[in-house]
């Protein structure tokens, strides 16, 4: 896509590139395969250090500045990424120190990447100054259109175990704590004798069964190293570029990507979901589009499959391709790239799928990839001239994340796999289109909010806001496992709740786990409900409850499950359990009911997002490759294939459907 | 319970409570509610060291004495530990070599429990000051009916690497074998040439593939640092307490509790067993009864679940407190304590079941302990004035737990599961109540015992014992795989059995392992056997056979598997398999009749403890939540519900009776 | 079995003797038992380093002496090991270093085998005196029909990390690349800035997500190591000993058996495998058999079950002892050894199979050992004058092996697996008995070659000899996964193959991996075609296709999955899948009916072994303990029963004939 201009205009369809790895001949051959596919960006650089700086201090950007210009004359924009996830040998020989180091002092080898520690200063220093040296040759180059710092950067594992990020830790907890005794009452640590006499002496998270507290806080600061290596890079190059700066993050491990993105310009996100976890891939989008007013770039994804030097996948089937590229732009991104161009020939990842293979030839793929550019050109108009709407919204934080992943309550639960399974898909698949927020959003655009798994709500003045929020008129659906914990992952001790009790008087009795079937619950029309791994009894009246527990204990049979209690004039629906996926679509309809906000239009798995801007509509997209239908409000033209449609629309296996309102 | 000074008196109802971790003024609200629950018994102070040293040599007890004297004067009696499994910060800080280390030599950290070396000097020191000092203390105090030592001390996975472990295990070594040649000679270790020259040569056994006999003495000698940790302190404590020493213990990993109780006045023991595998707490309580003259103490239990960040468990059936709480009285102890009394509201275990949650609600369980309490006091005068009594005594010893950690013949045979399942439950369901005894123990009281899995008999003389047992009249089941071992887990060279050969006249042809269903056997009258995992072979005549081999191999078809052979006045029934849970019953049924025991009252999971003193009686236990029954030889008074019974006693699922003889 | 000198002859029946672990009273009972069983050779030596260098440089052989001399004088040949893989614990007293170390640097300790570095200077010294004293003591002994080098030596799991392998790995490198530009170039190292500036710098594969080619050459090496250490024994003991040197080889882990046995006389192989890899066992003898002029020695496989500390087997059915003995006398062996003769009393091992159980009684197999005895007597001259005889081969190499362990293409896919049940045991079933070649070997005597997962052709010229091969006529079964890599693991650049397209003229389009049934193929006639794991998609006109696709993607519906092209006299069939076992044996029909191989004569699990020489005949084994027949082409002598046969003959499960063409 390029606009008058010949400039190349979002929606981009884009692929990693790495000409650096094949002989320079090659790259004619790639271009013209690109134009063929209607690839229209490439993404290059990220990991190309030692060939940019050979020898430290010596610089040699000629290479790169031919691939750029030449891209560029064919047309291709180009995102240019800063190498630094790769450091090359020569770092590592000059500072042997400067490598990531596990728990038992192992240092890592050179040899992958990402093997230096974020918070190293010769690692910082030597990567600032090949940042600079970029920033300084390609500032001001026309061709590229964005920047993106390092690659994937988040803690993996339990992180490094250097000294810098032990001192890092230590300086952390004393800003966070101010005094050591503040640490040892809060983490209660006259339990088991634990009580620290200085900062420095807190141990990092191994080699010993640690509490919960020490293990969330080294979690929080691993994460925040890497997004203090990544604003040092903005920093730098901003000072020199014009165009969006970002970083390409994975979905890991509780990265906090509105602290990683704070000092950027842009969103970039890297994805590699399957047919059958494709829909989690929406639950990112959604969250990702609140953090930014530019829409965010997907840029990683496969077209067919991941490998490095093994594949573990089947090929997928024929459509997906279609729904996986459509998905970041119908959810409010302008921006989706394939990782990988063209296969390595050598090294890692040498089968991973791609849109050419290794051999130049294209992959099964690559008429699927022609399609998406095509439909791409058919809508880029509406798709600039628009923005996703939606009235509902749905938390997910990176401190709760974090914080089941140190204490998850009952075990073998994942925050991420039940918020999606249990929470998300019901959401969408009510044929509602959430913005997934965090706690620093916003609420006054919301009718309703859904709070599942927030274990704890205190963060950054979230607990003040809803209970405006929902004086206000909000319908807050929370629960379970919400509001339980204190920031520091701590119980409170006189109530069950934070202030869930005091804003609604509602009466927590008991919380009682089963995954054996020995609790049962009842909605009051009579109908059999089926919660998971935790439930939660209150002692309230017949007239605030939605359904109470049959089996489980005499202590608790006749008690109540799930409550509705009027607030100001607002609504709080508190949810006693994980409850399954028919019951929770239950929930999210009694909720958009009590708020006014349409609901059901969608049948199967048809996702939607209403678009609206200078022009209105929605786009539909098929995503569990079965047939589904969505049920129009008023008449429509599909923008793809030029039809009017109004009334009960029904979508093929894996469809997608542009549709704008006619005037 | 009190007696008539106001003294709390047995069986107590106790559990462990952490004042430390709470704001003073908790406390009052606790005691009420411990009153409320029918709590007698706090167990404190186990795990606060650093609260009573906060600096090294400076002690607090002011705090502690005030806990103390509150629980005393609200009529609540005391269980004091000694804080030894948590030290302090500052001794690390002193001593940094005073951890734990691993098989790398990684030390463990400061953050949890028992992270310092049992065998170290240092925490030796340090240990025996602080329990010198509390006993000085709180030696005299009125309040507290008992001490414990340290708290679940065993040692860990592979234990402990440090040099002084390492030093401890060559001492050992030479005090047992005198000479390198003579442990050289009964470790064959001419094989492979591991022939050492000095024990200081020996390694730890790691780190290489090591041979049975130097991982089984490790393994001893890790223990037995324990046990000498233990000992210095009861050494301490019996200078200035008057009331009964002793240290709660784990069933784990080979513990040697008779070596381990020696020097105490009480045993005292943990469990967390749930409804599957209640009935191996049995088998502890059965061999907890025999070490001690003093009735034992269950220090340790839950009343719901545990859990430390995360809850792996279910609800428990309604009433499995009842049976878990009892099942130590009725089995010769007076005491049962929950862990914990409410769950902490920071650190570890904050998700663990207790009877007041960390909000200080009641837990749904709360009406059950109360029902427990009431119905102690309803027994209280029957359980003081009576003992178990039995006639059957059934093999279970740590050198055999041992062993079988370090060669299992076959794989995949855990000593304590196989023990529990197939051997230990057939002879509780039977109706029998058995003494579990280990190889210590006097036989002369005993009309039938039973030795399965006892690979070795070559300890403290039972060779000699069981030989005269069996002469003047004994019924000896044995087998299988027992006798093939001697002390030093070497197999014996000319004969497949120590003495067993020797001691019936019968002759063993082959072992043969089989877990494919190759292999079937049959009892004389045609029934079919089914056995497991092993099958020896012995060459016997018929009148000496109960079942033969019918499949397998023609060298052993029609081959005895299992042999019954007079000896003296007494008789040998070998067993050669494994046997299945009916052919069990059954090999129990025979070896009664033999001996004159009666059996088989039992219907169902009713599992009996007769009780004999100055009054008569039994106590019937329910213990699978199922409808059970049990055939009563006379009339009696069931003291619980003031009934008289007499003949088919039903019982309901998880019901206990506690019956006393009428005059 | 004796020659007309009384000296011992093939087929030799042996066993692992250890009398050094004995009393010295015990020989005479041992030996007396042997010649009841059936016992010619007894290997020995090979663990007693110790005893026969009590200390450094002090020798002592007069006992070692004695036991040669006493089986000598019963008749009983000897093999005699060099026992190197267990040096004495003063060797590691005096050298620490001397043992292998892991990634972390951990070094294994005294207490097993094989823990001293093949690459340690110091290790290799004592070795080599060691071996040099031995060879002179025993180099002239009559008794002494073979020597043994060491045992199972091979590189366990990702092998030593010590730095003499690390120097090992670098100075290999060097010498295999010449430049360090060079290496970076092959490997593809601009990709992560992986680039090395020296050979030194390279790390071993450890710590870090390393490269594919970084791993292959490390586990060459590694393997490489080893064979230098035996080449370095066989030396010393050539210049003394007259009767065949060997190693006793397993196999695992990619060790390369061609260079193993480069300087050395005889192959010599142990194995394990039970009923239900047996035939596993016949690929090593199909493949032994092609690397000496000497037939080869199985010296160790057991009689009924594998055990260290715990038998993890079930008894072998009736019989097997039978084909586990015969088979490697059938394929081309001369001599069949148990370990162990007499099972440990004590140490490692003393729950293995045996011929006697440790008390000396005889184990349940010991009939089927005399069995097998005699029918060795009864065939001896025929299988002295005859050897295998066959016109196919089937593709193995190491290097192939050690490139799928480093880069598998598609998960859980094992080489050895595979290769056995998806290729290997179709051919074998089709009444074929073909030689296991490696790239070594020469193709001119055969009619047909079957070369699955040759990942890469590139080896010893290969690529060229097939050319000419098929060229003058040969029909080649290649594929898939074969011809796909260069000599180093990286892809080709411009087409799939190395050498396929233009050998054949065919065109690959597409490989695509499916484990979820997504992918279907259709045979020409219609059948339906069920491959596993990957496919290969041709683009080839329908005269050239034997197999199509008919499911998976639009993109190549219709094209070609097994293509079969003329190439001057001969024809190339490039399998595009893994087939299941019924259309790999339709795949070995139509290949052997294009060459003019006669198959197909066997029925159910019969295993074919042609004989030429002197005497001409075969040898049929049934190998799956079920019935099975095989059609005789003419009229045949049972030499075990005496029988006459011809036509259809059928086979008891698990019986052996030996058939010997009648005049």
């Amino acid at each position: 896509m390029k606009d008058k201009n010949g400039n190349v205009q979002p929606p981009y369809l884009g692929a990693a590139y790495y000409p650096e790895d094949w002989p320079e001949e090659e790259m004619d051959y790639d271009i013209s395969m690109m134009k063929k596919a209607g690839i229209t960006v490439a993404r290059i650089g990220e990991f190309a250090w030692h060939k940019m700086e050979p020898e430290p201090g010596t610089y040699d950007f000629a290479w790169l500045h031919k691939i750029v210009d030449t891209l560029g004359e064919a047309g291709i924009a180009v995102v240019m990424g800063t190498p630094t996830a790769t450091p090359p040998r020569w770092l590592i020989k000059l500072y042997p120190d400067v490598v990531t180091q596990n728990a038992d002092g192992v240092k890592t080898n050179h040899g992958g990447r990402r093997h230096c520690c974020s918070n190293n200063p010769e690692y910082r220093k030597y990567s600032a100054a090949i940042v600079e040296q970029m920033a300084k040759e390609f500032g001001d180059d026309p061709t590229i259109i964005g920047w993106q710092i390092d690659n994937e950067i988040y803690a993996s594992g339990d992180g490094c175990f250097c000294p810098h990020c032990q001192k890092a830790f230590h300086e952390k907890l004393e800003q966070k704590y101010g005094t050591i005794d503040h640490l040892n009452r809060s983490w209660n640590l006259n339990l088991f004798s634990q009580w620290y006499d200085a900062f420095e002496e807190i141990p990092a998270p191994c080699h010993a069964w640690h509490n919960p507290h020490l293990m969330l806080e080294w979690r929080i600061k691993q994460n925040e190293s890497h997004v203090d290596f990544v604003r040092m890079q903005a920093e730098i190059l901003h000072a020199y570029v014009h165009v969006p700066v970002g970083t390409d993050t994975m979905p890991f491990n509780g990265m906090d990507y509105r602290d990683m993105t704070e000092a950027l310009d842009i969103v970039q996100f890297n994805h590699y979901n399957v047919p059958d976890n494709l829909y989690c891939s929406a639950l990112w989008f959604d969250y990702l589009r609140t953090l930014k007013e530019h829409p965010f770039w997907n840029t990683e994804t496969a077209t067919c499959w991941n490998g490095s030097t093994a594949i573990g996948q089947s090929i997928k089937p024929e459509g997906y391709n279609r729904v996986n590229s459509w998905m970041p732009i119908a959810l409010g991104g302008e921006a989706n790239m394939y990782w990988i161009w063209r296969t390595h020939w050598a090294g890692h990842e040498l089968v991973h799928g791609s849109v050419l293979d290794s051999t130049g030839r294209p992959m099964h793929i690559f008429g699927e990839v022609q399609d998406v550019a095509d439909s791409y050109a058919k809508t880029a108009d509406f798709i600039r001239e628009t923005r996703v709407a939606t009235e509902v919204a749905f938390h997910f934080t990176s401190l709760n994340w974090n914080m089941f992943s140190t204490q998850s309550v009952v075990s073998d639960l994942s925050y991420m796999d039940t918020l999606n399974q249990s929470f998300y898909k019901p959401v969408i698949d009510s044929g509602l289109r959430p913005d997934v927020i965090d706690a620093a959003q916003d609420l006054s655009a919301y009718k309703v909010l859904f709070s599942p798994l927030m274990m704890t709500l205190e963060e950054k003045g979230l607990e003040t806001r809803i209970r405006q929020w929902v004086q206000d008129g909000g319908v807050w659906v929370v629960g379970p496992l919400s509001d339980i914990r204190n920031s520091y992952g701590a119980r409170y001790t006189h109530e069950y709740f934070g202030f869930l009790e005091k804003l609604t008087g509602a009466r927590w009795m008991y919380g009682i786990p089963d995954r054996e079937g020995r609790v049962a619950v009842q909605w009051n029309d009579g109908d059999a409900f089926h919660g998971d791994k935790w439930y939660d009894v209150f002692d309230e009246s017949p007239e605030n409850t939605l359904a109470v527990y049959t089996e489980g204990h005499s202590a608790f049979i006749g008690k109540s499950a799930i409550i509705s209690r009027t607030v100001g004039k607002g609504r709080v629906i508190i949810v006693g359990t994980i409850p399954s996926y028919d019951d929770m679509k239950r929930i999210v309809a009694m909720s958009c009911d009590l708020a006014g906000v349409e609901h059901g239009r969608s049948e199967g798995s048809v996702m939607v997002s209403p678009r609206r801007g200078s022009r209105n509509g929605l786009i539909l997209i098929e995503y569990a490759n079965a047939p589904g239908a969505y049920e129009l409000s008023r008449e429509m033209k599909n923008l793809l294939t030029g039809a009017t449609c109004s009334g009960r629309l029904e979508l093929a296996p894996y469809e997608i459907a542009v549709l704008e309102e006619l005037p």
